[in-house]
């Protein structure tokens, strides 16, 4: 293994741990010994790519930003797919774990809502877009209404972490949605949106499929340049 | 003033500088030392009332729970009146701040959604009236639209917190009456609820000024009794 890539790998086992710890202790009583115990790596190693805590945190929410969902012909699925993938990958993800919980800390003042402006930025020309397709209500704000799902999915998230340890979000945000559309979509629209609790998952699950056969290609196509220059 | 009098003064000081305390540090940080210098109390008068901090917390917790709104013809809209006064409210009463702060405070993870359950059994029964009114629309269910509310509202008054110190907190909570109604509201009752930002102020200052003449007739009603026995 090359040093670099060796040095790549540590930064990302520290960040994951570091997520981990402050997913499950919050920022504040998150302590660098765990993260050096959970990481496996020595003080120094941590030290070199993480100069503080707050860097540390400040990683995990830089990581934390989801790609776009895949583009649909309705505009308004992807602001669906947008909060159902999300659902779907949280309690499963430490960094996406970990960044959730900084950005609701109100004890992490100066990270709190962090990295909400960017999804609400994000959602919110989703929502743009869908409108120009006369996809939505006419009254309907882009921007207000992007906040306001913003806000309304973190509390989701909350109700669900107390209720059930997250085991129910994917459900818990297709309800949320339910509830929500008929208020943003217009009538015709309204009826041929997914937001079955199943779907995040699926989505994710294609995603991967396609990462990988592009990668796929990419060998094979190493694999035939090298055939050639041999 | 007698001496319970004074006692009751003395422990509702406490746990009103508490509460300030909780709402601006949050639980962990919080230090009796500091909620001592807000109430103005001896250490021994507070240990006197709260043992320990965590008792401090639970009673917060236990005083934040507000009376439900004036009943109203059309039940959902007592649905949207528990949200905009408690919009109203929040921002304006240490005691509900603090309850806020600590119920969606995973670091305080023994009261982490404490209050929650009780603020959903209210708003389902509220729901399944409404529903037996014919005001909801057949597919929803009272229990889980509560839940979804009660996460949203929680989610709303975080981001709100974190974009302008919940000075919009009531604008931002009649917009998301907005958005949910039209999910779940009786096509011919959604015309009639009022969800302005303002009404919470309005809810709020009328019942003040009906407990006043209420505490008003209790006065004269004393008077009357104490000129008659003299």
């Amino acid at each position: 293994m090359a040093r670099q890539e060796r040095a790549l790998r540590t930064r990302q086992a520290v960040l994951e741990a570091a997520a981990e710890v402050f997913a499950d202790r919050g920022y504040e009583a998150a302590t660098i010994t765990e993260i050096l115990d959970r990481a496996g790596v020595t003080k120094g190693a941590l030290y070199f790519h993480f100069p503080s805590k707050e860097d540390l945190a400040r990683d995990v929410l830089e990581h934390a930003v989801t790609e776009p969902p895949p583009e649909q012909l309705i505009k308004l699925q992807s602001f669906v797919d947008t909060g159902l993938i999300l659902a779907h990958r949280l309690p499963r993800e430490p960094l996406l774990r970990g960044a959730a919980r900084i950005a609701a800390d109100q004890s992490a003042q100066r990270f709190f809502g962090l990295p909400w402006p960017v999804w609400v930025e994000h959602t919110a020309a989703v929502l743009a877009a869908a409108k120009e397709q006369g996809e939505v209500l006419p009254h309907v704000d882009p921007v207000l209404t992007a906040q306001t799902m913003v806000g309304a999915f973190t509390g989701t998230q909350l109700f669900s972490e107390a209720a059930d340890g997250m085991a129910d979000l994917e459900r818990r945000t297709a309800l949320l949605y339910e509830l929500i559309l008929p208020g943003i979509a217009a009538p015709g629209v309204l009826g041929r949106l997914d937001t079955s609790p199943e779907r995040g998952a699926r989505l994710v699950e294609e995603s991967g499929r396609e990462a990988e056969e592009t990668a796929g290609i990419a060998e094979i196509d190493e694999i035939d340049g090298a055939a050639e220059t041999v």
